[in-house]
């Protein structure tokens, strides 16, 4: 942490910098209540005297990693994380980082100039590269964890169970008997925690559960599918549930994407909801009322859980367990009905 | 630049880290071609000495400056900008601004912890703006300039004029001859561009220039439209336009989010495109394949203005004129043909 030789005490610093001892000490440990040019003085005279002072810049800067910025669905989270971070005085530097060449990248971008820590979204760092965060001292948060949220790593999410009973239920409530699911992809928490919404609005209403027999016969599991969450992923599920001798009166899809998909497969054969096929998305980005018919979608607050995920960084008792403080919150979705479901048509 | 007492000369900095008088030379010159690690503790002495280093991190940061991250358009610029900061090894740091406060608030951060450049997307600094920008010696350039680019001032666009006269000459090749247009507000530099755009195509087809007469009847002008670059802005025209006693059979939307619009508008009627109208968008952002029909539309070489107006901040000859660089460049649009668009129905 220091050099050998030529290091001053915290005393000396502050004689130096002509500031008390305890704005010394808040400077190297991080801590925010120091104004800003006082701040980045103190932190140049540790710097130089070999303290690692826990942002090198002597301000707020904080790292958002992503996999791709190719979705409405990154952009609320970007969002969210940078008016989180105005509004803290704070700057926010965007990566994209896919792979482990690029954590490795960033990381070295990242301790050169110093960070007060990483969001990462959809990713959850291997040990190596969490062991390598900690020796950095660089705090970490989890944006819609991947996996099941250990206590080791603090996340944020958002109730996908709920969202998706609650739109299930919606369906329902419209007098939807035969209501298929598309659901993301297996490996990933939130698909699972979706389909069993599903299972859940379907078993409270008395409804058979879809999916539990199917061995043999035609039965509700053809109503299960699983694709990547973008649109062609819906539009590949929904032209094979339309052809079904027995198609669905809805579909809940994985996230708007999918949806967007679905309306697609829909209009190949000049069907359209709600009038055929009422369809429900997930996530509600910008884009969704752009839809037509506008989208009714499961609203994930995207901008809330950034910001959340921006708070968790600097709450005391960062990344110890026991400190009272939870590792994982998760917000709650609503459901936003707009003009893309409606009654059951009436089946013969 | 110094301080009054205490510097030590370019040469004593270069023995006390032990490297060549060039290498701190190319540092306080904002040159990347020093090893990262070497750079900071070059960049930290000079610092230490009163010098002003290009970067104050010793290592490249990039801002970029937005009114809005709500949109599709905005994010395809900052994946650019990511995307080619991630290549030259820097970080990107995303700020929006909408205000001159948030303008001063962004310029106080970026001081304070060192900027190597600024890119503003569709804004224009205000002289005072500018005078502060040049006082703090960042770097400006804009992206999709609000006004004609002048020489003052850097700049990257797109071929508007071109992307909606090959548009317009599209439809015409499909047999339309009553094509509407929605431009965006009339105060932007691109706007105008497109709608000149499409008035070259027609006159150059021998078709009455819409929107030259009008005066007293109902001519061509009332198919020569204005809104906000939105969905709502690209529905309610299209509801107008629709409900003309002789309607259009194609429209040219002034952005993919106005061709979403003009889909719901047609969605109400029970029509579809293109077999009732056709219909051109303008940005290709990703979700343009996602609307029923997936979008015919102009595409904006989005990520590579980004990418071109990141590197134009690292040419030589910054912000001067005389230099023989040029201080404005249009990337070229393509027309991405998919399936909103298709033959002009025969008109009674």
């Amino acid at each position: 942490m220091a050099r050998e030789t030529g290091r001053s005490t915290l005393a000396g610093i502050a004689a130096e910098a002509g500031v008390s001892v305890s704005a010394v000490s808040k400077v190297l440990n991080g801590r925010t209540d120091v104004a800003a040019g006082t701040r980045a003085r103190i932190a140049a005279l540790l710097r130089r005297d070999g303290y690692q002072v826990a942002s090198r810049l002597g301000f707020g800067v904080v790292d958002l990693l992503i996999a791709t910025l190719h979705t409405p669905w990154a952009e609320e989270l970007l969002r969210g994380t940078v008016q989180a971070a105005d509004e803290a005085g704070a700057s926010v530097v965007v990566s994209t980082v896919d792979s482990p060449g690029g954590f490795t990248a960033w990381l070295n971008r990242a301790t050169a100039r110093g960070t007060d820590g990483a969001l990462t979204v959809l990713n959850l760092p291997d040990s190596s590269e969490l062991q390598r965060l900690a020796a950095a001292r660089i705090p970490l948060v989890v944006i819609d964890p991947p996996e099941e949220p250990g206590p080791g790593i603090r996340s944020v999410g958002t109730t996908n169970w709920q969202g998706c009973l609650t739109a299930t239920r919606h369906l329902i409530e419209l007098g939807h008997r035969r209501i298929a699911i598309i659901g993301g992809p297996e490996h990933l928490w939130s698909s699972r925690a979706r389909l069993a919404g599903y299972r859940a609005a379907l078993e409270a209403a008395g409804l058979e559960p879809a999916g539990r027999e199917a061995a043999g016969r035609a039965g509700p599991a053809e109503l299960i599918r699983r694709d990547q969450f973008c649109a062609e992923g819906g539009r590949r599920q929904a032209r094979e549930l339309l052809a079904l001798p027995q198609p669905p009166t809805a579909i809940v899809a994985g996230n708007d994407a999918q949806a967007f998909g679905v309306l697609q497969a829909l209009g190949e054969r000049g069907l359209r909801a709600p009038q055929n096929l009422s369809v429900v998305g997930f996530d509600d980005v910008p884009v969704a009322s752009w839809a037509t018919p506008a989208l009714t979608t499961v609203r994930q607050p995207l901008a809330a859980m950034a910001a959340t995920a921006f708070r968790m960084l600097h709450a005391p008792g960062s990344g110890g367990a026991g400190t009272g403080e939870p590792h994982h919150i998760e917000l709650a979705t609503t459901l936003v009905i707009r003009e893309s479901t409606g009654p059951a048509p009436r089946v013969i």
